[in-house]
């Protein structure tokens, strides 16, 4: 059974709809836009030989984190449940406490509780929350021209028209490349073992221009999936003129007989935002870019049709070969 | 290691303080105080023999609302996130997620969304949100008597006071006679089965009674450890004064050689509101426990001191000996 078939068993039982399809849920709570989202690490699946506790808890909270960012909210608190075998030991859970300390710290959120449970093996459940910018007009706020206020909002998945310029945060490549090197115990390209070892999610970034990016998604399953899910869900297609791959990835897969378009658009694990920006768009997140020092990485284009393409004359189909939890 | 070691752990690396130490979270968003919480129920840990899939996920929802229900806010959101090995079939994927639309419907939340793992066990996390009643006041308000409002807040499992009275929202005893029933193949007491297989949260109760009560907390780790908890967070002693126990539960234990007292105070999964009231308290919440036909089920009173203990001339001390993870 896929994945798609059993989170579609979950959404048609629970009645989610296509609503549901976001990197965040977001709903009107008082005055406020309420944003959250859950994710799990489970050790076994999720955490690659000579990960730490602490590294694997921080990587826990910082998935969570990305997706947040991909919607510009800054996550401000967050709910931690732990299952473990009776055999963790107190300096495990205490490293595991720190990595989620360390999070909390860099990306501003405050754990405010949680649980723990006794399990076969460990996994670290987040769940996050946060508020997106503005309020809504109270019931009783004079409406018309002038005092016309939108209401709070995250940028979507869908939303990206034809004539678009394709864009993310980082290139790609440098996770998939990395976790090959320490599961063969090869020397990988530069930045690959901190890719894996410390992702970061680019909260500063996103939260300052989100409102500016037509459509927007977290990349963490693999970039062939975003591309595919963004270009879906808005009703383009998306041509890859501009291979995305980090230095040395090519190098990398050349050596050791690897195909580099798997590292680059299916490994993924790497935390980037992908976004759309509308022609001359990108005077409005130049700022962003600048202060926050994110690494700009131009992918292609939107244009009229549907899936995605790589390539100029010889265009080929890129189809969704990102992560599976199933 | 405990599970009181290994929650500390985490408390002082996250900061968390005594404040943590409710049933849920709550915190200002905006207008509104979110409130929130989050329960993993792990197959191997918390799932008796013969409880299909579709209960067990109903019972992690209840785990979660009956936290809500002390603290009288309905919760309004959910996010989901299931872990489960590969062999886990569509029909047992089928059956959870009705499980949970059984909560959803019965408590009037909304599953928003989630996440699906693969793991080696299956485990369900839940991850509630509501907002208790009222609004902060605007910053603009006015100020003074006339307009002095009182910020939305929750009880607390501290705030009992001597001569208090302390109740509950059921009997006790039957959810562990009911386990050890299933579990040795023997008829148990009426009404264990379904306590066991179908618990339910005092939502309708808590929702209504809860401004009136001096403190309340959940049962659902055993009525020694919630008494204990409500004793020592409010600096006094409980006396239980009326033995607790659900009809059959003192027979049931003398046929099959067990300690009555155990089965009533340390069976834990039993999803009750235990609460205190003022002197003249009762009238307060009168009409809750007759709209919403609760059983009410006095078990003793507060007294200047500090533990909780059982009996009239001869008094003995009841300890902690509800239900631990570890």
């Amino acid at each position: 059974m896929s994945e798609d078939e059993i989170v579609g068993i979950y959404r048609e039982r629970l009645g989610l709809g296509e609503d549901a399809r976001n990197d965040v849920e977001a709903v009107q709570a008082g005055n406020r836009l309420l944003v959250s989202k859950v994710d799990t690490l489970v050790y076994g699946t999720d955490v690659p030989p000579g990960m730490t506790p602490r590294k694997a808890a921080r990587k826990a909270a910082v998935a969570c984190v990305s997706d947040f960012a991909a919607k510009g909210v800054r996550p401000r608190w967050a709910l931690v449940s732990i299952t473990a075998p009776t055999s963790c030991t107190a300096r495990m859970h205490g490293s595991m406490a720190s990595g989620l300390a360390d999070a909390a710290d860099a990306y501003g959120f405050k754990v405010l509780g949680g649980d723990t449970n006794r399990g076969s093996e460990i996994s670290i459940t987040v769940c996050m929350m946060g508020l997106a910018k503005g309020v809504f007009p109270r019931k009783d706020a004079p409406t018309g021209p002038g005092y016309w206020k939108r209401p709070p909002a995250v940028p979507g998945r869908g939303g990206a028209s034809p004539g678009d310029r394709v864009f993310a945060t980082g290139p790609f490549g440098l996770s998939a490349a990395g976790l090959y090197a320490i599961s063969h115990g090869v020397p990988g390209p530069r930045g690959a073992l901190r890719a894996v070892m410390e992702p970061r999610a680019r909260l500063d970034f996103g939260a300052r221009a989100a409102p500016y990016l037509s459509s927007t998604m977290d990349s963490s399953d693999g970039l062939s999936t975003t591309l595919n899910e963004m270009a879906a869900r808005s009703g383009v297609a998306i041509i890859v003129d501009c291979e995305p791959a980090a230095d040395g990835v090519a190098e990398f897969a050349a050596k050791h007989g690897l195909d580099p378009d798997s590292l680059v658009y299916h490994g993924g694990e790497e935390y980037e935002i992908v976004f759309t920006l509308r022609p001359g768009g990108i005077n409005d997140i130049f700022s962003a870019i600048r202060d926050t020092r994110t690494p700009l990485t131009p992918i292609g284009r939107v244009e009229e049709g549907e899936g995605v393409y790589v390539g100029h004359k010889d265009r080929k189909r890129l189809v969704d070969g990102g992560w599976k939890a199933f």
